[in-house]
């Protein structure tokens, strides 16, 4: 099969309409119009706005875009360009025909994409309106929760839904059990009601219920979209000098073991079921108003965006690699100059932009379902912002020699500027509980950095290679699905957020649910739906 | 098969030997000396004192009998009568060759236990210390971390180790993850480390990796651990009129049909797969002294132990009941009398301990994997804490008729008094913010109560029977595993805890890799243990 690529443009999507006027008001719309008859893969048709992940690799896009080519716009609306549905969801056909592993990643890139759009409001200020102009039923309502706002058509016929329960016998996959209960504050019995009534809820009792915040009959439906987005657009100005920087391609070579950019290199070893991914630091010191020219060339935001790319192509397009190595690149002094800018000038909003998207990009590397040892090694550059990579790691190896000493280095970046899902910096994760420890003040050879807690595995000159290599070994050769439940428990150290709520305990059932012959044998409801015969159940309840 | 029944003594154990001195040390030994020819089942032998339920069942037992019959015992030491071993863990054999409802509920189970332990130490001052005088593997830890404090000797052979991902290819599945990081605080990267390698961590370094408390040669062993106690029990000092209740037996009349105590009714109805717990308020006032003259036979004590029994019933005899409906029966006056007796005199240990058991026993039903719908109708009794039952249900139906009146009515107990899991009441899950509302003045009619937030169905005389019949219908057609997932998520609405996390996050983890081939097929770990063969991967990452 061809490699699922997620690099796109406006100019291609074949699934969404991103309109950005330039009449001042900051309010863009996107708007959904599936094409039917283009899923990303053959064997299915996405009727009635029914997405698959290319839909959902626009809407990413799009959101990524907006934040950095068009910083003016201060409300997005997220709409439907079709008349009498607003989005039925993840298209079932779809989600039956697929394997378990592709059904959990897409459900898990959905997910991110909609943080994404929540991300954006929480700290770029940019609000997003859900106008419901048609039936907004699973995944479609589950993008509207994921909005700050929900306006619905009132028509006799529009209903908000979550069908999934009575219907195909699977949750709503992308966070709305969650979000219909802590973030819009639906009571829990009433959401018990509206998740098992595959029909929905419409009018009046929608908003009573807190489902959606407004309604508005077809006459005066657009007006109060408008009105609503104005306000939105209000709350949070955008900055006056604030001009969008252009999201260039990555021009990534890709090939059946990897991926090769500027600054990252995704390679892929069948034969061992790993991955490695280089990471090479900044190459030159660009600070002040060059950082504004250089745009989507600028160290920060090329290396993490390539980064980003190659965590995806891992996850969708190599499913036999159990284990990721992480290496690191680079000169130590231009990272640590590069970290003191994005510091120093981080109320510019490019630079938050950017900031931001390093966060969003090692988040995804948190969630993505692969064991991940960090090599601190010689050449490495594990210093500041490239130090993440190796906090996220399940395990860190650093090597301890005299002769070729290995530093790491701390900088501001490391503190709680790249939280984690749970809203923790990395190192606090790790139980360093103080900003830093004093870790930015100067580089920490392997001995300073064991007794500061960073190193899982120190080892010498004459141990380091076999020690590594049998770990590698001993990792890879052990149960995929236990490592993942594993490392799904370990990776959300103390206190839940919605967003852990959703990658763990949300998804975690649903995983269970879409094994489950109930879901997904060949009586199921899943594979059963919209078949004549009716699913048939173990009632044995686990 | 013959249903299992969750009632034991002291004297009847086979498994334990609970040692409660009366030398006025406050300190107890409960010691692990499992009978390998009695398993709860024919089929296996609970070697190497491994456990099943029916070792379980003990373990709970004698913690609750701890706490209500001997209030003077300050600590437990939690140590093993074996030599040469502490605890295997739940035995594989047991899990390979059970049922998936079993397991899961098994686990479920097991976790209550060690939560139980924990509750005792945080709210009634009965601290624990496991007294590790051997190897402790798998749920043998597990049940160690459910202690205050670990103590491990020190002779060069025994380990601490949690084997359960590199020999079975499943999670510890009795909290182990989330207590090793959350509770203990170990790193995270050594946690991967630690719960990666089968043979466990002995000596120092399991001191250093904070996974025991202290380590101990057998010498020295003893004293260790004798010292310990003694320093744990004078934490909390004993009430000095504190004197031991009796926990009589419940007498139960058992059949394939349900059970019946003297004030609760479980009957299960196969036909329609639905189950209903009817419960009765006090038959008279008791205040003052005659409390602890009434012992186990005061209303909430033993109605609430009814209960427990009752679910625990339900959950492993009754697998395809897929719905329990609450029912009440009672005079709401003496109910109120009884809860103002609760709250007034809650600094009694008794009182205590009584409120503490029902809050339990509460969290008991919440975790229930089974849909819950509580019936308001007007001989019904939703008052105080026999409000909480209703409080606990996904759903509420109230009949909504000026001929036949229904009531419900709060009172303190409704407050903070008997918290979820996630350390809430049960009214602030429902958005209900203050505290009580005020609604523990006077009772509420059907009107005021759906106006107060607690009506999830109000139906008047002509629709509620029906309303009720298609509800219970709708909900018995859904898929089980759906709904387990749904409830799963909506009864945990708002923050998480470490105990949420085990019974969320960790167990739905569990529940996934129980039914994957990996672990439970013919070439899976878990099937393949203590055999020849080598387990067989499907290496594809979720």
């Amino acid at each position: 099969m061809e490699p699922i690529g997620f690099e796109t443009h406006p100019s291609r999507y074949r699934h969404w309409k991103l309109d950005v006027p330039s009449d001042g008001s900051g309010v863009a719309t996107l708007a959904m119009g599936v094409d039917e008859h283009h899923p990303l893969r053959p064997g299915y048709e996405l009727k009635l706005n029914s997405y698959d992940l290319g839909v959902d690799i626009e809407l990413a896009d799009a959101i990524q875009r907006l934040r950095f080519e068009h910083p003016e716009v201060r409300a997005l609306v997220v709409t439907s360009g079709k008349d009498r549905i607003f989005c039925a969801g993840a298209n079932i056909h779809m989600l039956a025909s697929s394997t378990h592993p592709f059904k959990v990643n897409f459900c898990k890139f959905t997910n991110e994409t909609r943080l994404a759009l929540e991300d954006a409001s929480a700290n770029s200020g940019l609000r997003s309106l859900a106008a419901c102009n048609g039936p907004t039923a699973g995944g479609g309502y589950e993008l509207a929760l994921a909005c700050d706002e929900i306006v619905l058509l009132d028509d006799g016929s529009s209903t908000v839904s979550l069908p999934e329960v009575p219907l195909l016998g699977v949750l709503p996959g992308t966070g709305g059990l969650t979000r219909v209960v802590d973030k819009r504050g639906v009571r829990r019995d009433l959401a018990d009601v509206f998740a098992t009534l595959a029909e929905g809820i419409k009018g009046k009792r929608a908003v009573e219920w807190k489902l959606v915040d407004a309604v508005a009959p077809r006459s005066k439906f657009a007006d109060a979209v408008k009105e609503r987005a104005k306000r939105l657009a209000s709350l949070a100005p955008a900055d006056k000098d604030a001009k969008g920087i252009e999201l260039k391609p990555l021009e990534a070579e890709v090939s059946a073991d990897g991926a090769r950019y500027k600054y990252v290199e995704l390679a892929i070893d069948r034969a061992r079921r790993t991955a490695t991914i280089t990471m090479r630091g900044p190459d030159q010191d660009v600070a002040g108003l060059a950082i504004v020219a250089a745009g989507s060339s600028w160290w920060p935001l090329r290396a993490f965006r390539e980064l980003d790319d190659a965590l995806l192509r891992l996850r969708f397009n190599h499913e036999d690699v159990g284990l990721l190595l992480l290496r690191t690149r680079g000169d130590r002094d231009l990272m640590l100059k590069c970290d003191a800018e994005l510091d120093g000038r981080r109320a510019h909003w490019f630079v938050r932009e950017t900031i931001l998207n390093m966060a969003r990009v090692l988040r995804r590397l948190d969630l993505t379902a692969r064991s991940i040892f960090a090599i601190l090694e010689p050449e490495s550059c594990f210093v500041g912002s490239m130090l993440e990579l190796a906090l996220a790691a399940d395990r860190r190896y650093m090597l301890d020699d005299p002769k070729r000493p290995v530093h790491v280095q701390a900088s501001r970046l490391n503190g709680k500027l790249l939280p984690t899902a749970n809203d923790q910096s990395r190192l606090e994760m790790l139980g360093i509980e103080e900003e830093l420890g004093g870790m930015e003040k100067q580089p920490l050879d392997a001995q300073q950095a064991d007794e500061a807690g960073l190193v899982t595995v120190l080892a010498d000159d004459l141990d380091f290679d076999d020690t590594l290599r049998l770990a590698i070994e001993e990792r890879a050769s052990l149960s995929p699905d236990a490592l993942t439940g594993m490392e799904a428990s370990f990776r959300c150290v103390g206190k839940e957020t919605m967003q852990t709520k959703i990658f763990g305990r949300l998804s975690a059932w649903q995983n269970w649910i879409f094994t489950r012959p109930n879901a997904t044998g060949e009586r199921g409801a899943l594979s059963l739906y919209g078949k004549p015969e009716r699913p048939s159940f173990d009632w044995r309840r686990t």
